[in-house]
């Protein structure tokens, strides 16, 4: 906390004293017991990190390459330019630091708008410099289907905006090994049986048929729970995914089914059959007879699953390494419900692709900042079921000239909370470190954009532009 | 209208059919009556652009250079890649144009944050795309002044955020010339007597010495309206800008000087007794002291002066050429009066700094597009001395990291509503265009973003990103 660069801040800057050099540093030891263990949920990411007060080495010890990573970064931010030739200034400390949660998530939409690659790996370079672990890749969804499947490339062929808003093997791979050597894990979501709208363009009977009057419509909506067929499908599309991604876990959606009064499914005559025989009047029992089968299936590709809050809500018997991803408001009465039987990871207060007019509130930042994800009833050991929490960037707005500048340095307030202990929590001290983020970000080229009124950084963002003429 | 690149939109994409060539275009053929007449409020922009029907050149004639660059902007907005080679398409078309407006700008503020000489050209390019015609440049304020003046070097190297923060007479000199050769005026902003915070810091003796219990305190508020020093210093530094800035026309501020209760002013022994000696009881009569000589001192530069709708409110003498710039809530009502007797140009509802959650009003561009600027009670004599309209981006919460996206689309829809005749004003059919825009400026380098929900384009922005290691 005492650390920051130097410049930048309203004006005038607060004069920013370089410590008088007591030694220089000749390079930086790295001890790691455990190199490149699989990067899963709950590896352990902690370090010692010790700067000597007199000449000599930075010492870097961690139990795995991965908290060697998160050392190596923080090592950069306490180090700074003096402002003369090639001069950088770190300060004598001993650092022992972990997160507090392992799973710290940034959510990318790349469906209601696509993101090109370099902006994707520039969004996972940004993850890591906020200390997130998780890039929560949601990669379809129902406007489009940029996933280039092997088993069946008519889905992105079909389904994606265009032949070239597509992420191909390729470029999948590119990313999982991109991330990768930083640290950050790929959760790849599939989300069913509602979103697939880009699903049914190649594959319509995977959909149910809407009817009006008695005849079909020409609208289908959903994953059809009746069909055999759908099941199928969902298990040769799985196992590709279960092989093409190698998180332990698969993030399988299950969110927002419409089945109210008038939706498709209560129109379709076989829905309606089913409902009969059964007697049943809620259509959720439709979505269940699909979550349960599909949970199987999904579950014998040797995946662990995380899905959105419905699939607990609705009393799916779920595998025991379930994790709920809790997404709705009133999430505090809904992890203590979860976390008495599953882990959970904790999306809803997250929501920064909401955003307001900063004049009214120039800090909603603040808001996620100090939203303490553990503010629930429950036992400690329904604490320790949150695996950790994530900052959502749903695209209905945003795209790659956006992102950038609406994710950070927001997210990063965040990411502290998720990294942090709770009792670091005063978002007036977190403020200035915030700002120092932005700039930091900013000079590493990251358009993070200000968000605390009027400042400067001592690197402004270069936009790079070449006039057309 | 009927016009707009190929791609883009929701999926499925609305298939664009290029026309079946009926000829090939061997050039354009550009007649100008005036080259290059001054580039000055009422500068005549019209033209007239015909692309033949069969084989031949496109033919643009103009009264003005800045008639026939609007004419190849719009030409290049009707010309698009066919998606093979290197053919283009281009509709036969007539088209007689001209702007409704002469003064339609975009408020950019280097003050509150500063903007690298690269972005200001950037700014410029985007503003010519959306055929706007006056760069307002709010150089200085309270928070910094970076513009190094050749008289009073002091104030940018004590008042700007630091050296490196700072606009060069070269830097100056190099955005006029950009600005010159598209066609787009610089009117320059010096905002006295209040918003002079950064001034202070080089010349304290400026600003009025604030008082507590009866002695000074310290701080400084507003330039001194009763000391011959500040209108020698005035009229010396506007002289300067009169050389610098080719306009016709210099900003002179003049809005928001705090003189309530407690304020500054009404502290100051001086202030007191001058309004003791004068029997007023109201401090405005001390803010018109000072605007009254100013304007005097100003115009003696031989430049016209266009201010903050206060100096109107206050009743100051003002030339008659003055233009009054409207900004303040009320703004129908305010036209009325101002227009009765003053030219106008009208601010207040296109500040568009101002955001809204997306996802609670999806188009707030569509707010600004349907704002009619002379739907105010007033006789066409009134309404003909609305020299236009501004789109404002006070940068509290902007700087080159989310100026672009932040600006475009948006203020496209704007920039229309100064453009286009009052009867073009259907903000569903404006959508498409707008969306077309968007894609447009992104192709161009310009990143904007996303305002009406899900979409592509078929060139999403390239983040031209290089990662660090």
């Amino acid at each position: 906390e005492p650390f920051g660069p130097p410049g930048g801040g309203a004006r005038p800057p607060q004069p920013f004293v370089h410590p008088t050099a007591t030694g220089s540093l000749s390079g930086v030891v790295v001890s790691v017991k455990e190199v490149e263990p699989p990067l899963q949920m709950g590896v352990d990411e902690s370090y010692e990190l010790t700067v000597p007060s007199s000449s000599g080495t930075v010492q870097i010890s961690a139990q795995t390459t991965w908290g060697a990573l998160r050392a190596l970064e923080r090592l950069s931010q306490l180090t700074w330019w003096t402002g003369k030739g090639t001069a950088f200034t770190v300060f004598s400390c001993v650092i022992t630091d972990s997160p507090r949660f392992s799973h710290r998530g940034v959510l990318v939409d790349t469906a209601r708008h696509f993101m090109p690659l370099p902006s994707i790996k520039m969004a996972i370079d940004s993850l890591v410099y906020s200390f997130y672990s998780v890039f929560h890749w949601h990669i379809v969804d129902d406007q489009s289907f940029p996933y280039v499947s092997t088993t069946f490339p008519e889905l992105s062929a079909e389904g994606a905006f265009d032949e070239n808003h597509i992420y191909s093997q390729k470029d999948v791979a590119d990313v999982l090994q991109y991330a990768h050597e930083r640290g950050i894990r790929v959760l790849i979501e599939f989300d069913t049986p509602g979103h697939t709208a880009s699903w049914g363009v190649s594959h319509p009977e995977l959909l149910v048929p809407c009817y009006t009057n008695g005849k079909p419509n020409g609208a289908r909506y959903g994953a059809n729970p009746l069909l055999n067929s759908t099941f199928e499908f969902m298990g040769k599309f799985f196992a590709e995914v279960a092989s093409v991604f190698p998180d332990d876990y698969v993030h399988v959606g299950g969110d927002e089914l419409s089945l109210g009064q008038g939706s498709c499914w209560t129109t379709n005559p076989d829905m309606q059959a089913w409902m009969k025989a059964h007697g049943e009047t809620d259509y959720a029992a439709l979505e269940n007879v699909y979550e349960q089968r599909f949970v199987n299936v999904v579950s014998a590709t040797n995946k662990s699953l995380i899905g959105w809050q419905e699939l607990f809500d609705n009393g799916i018997n779920l595998p025991s390494d379930f994790v709920v991803n809790v997404w709705k408001g009133g999430w505090q009465e809904e992890m203590s419900k979860v976390t008495a039987k599953f882990r959970t990871v904790l999306s809803s207060p997250y929501y920064e692709n909401y955003i307001e007019n900063p004049y009214s509130n120039s800090g909603d930042w603040m808001g996620y900042y100090t939203t303490e994800p553990l503010n629930f009833t429950g036992t400690a050991e329904q604490k320790a079921r949150v695996m950790g929490c994530e900052t959502s960037f749903w695209a209905e707005y945003i795209d790659s000239t956006n992102f950038f500048s609406r994710a950070w340095p927001r997210a990063a307030a965040s990411g502290e909370r998720f990294w942090s202990d709770a009792s670091v929590n005063d978002p007036v001290e977190a403020s200035g470190r915030l700002h120092a983020h932005r700039c930091r970000l900013v000079a590493r080229g990251i358009p993070a954009e200000p968000v605390e009124g009027p400042s400067f950084c001592r690197d402004e963002y270069d936009v790079q532009y070449n006039p057309p003429f």
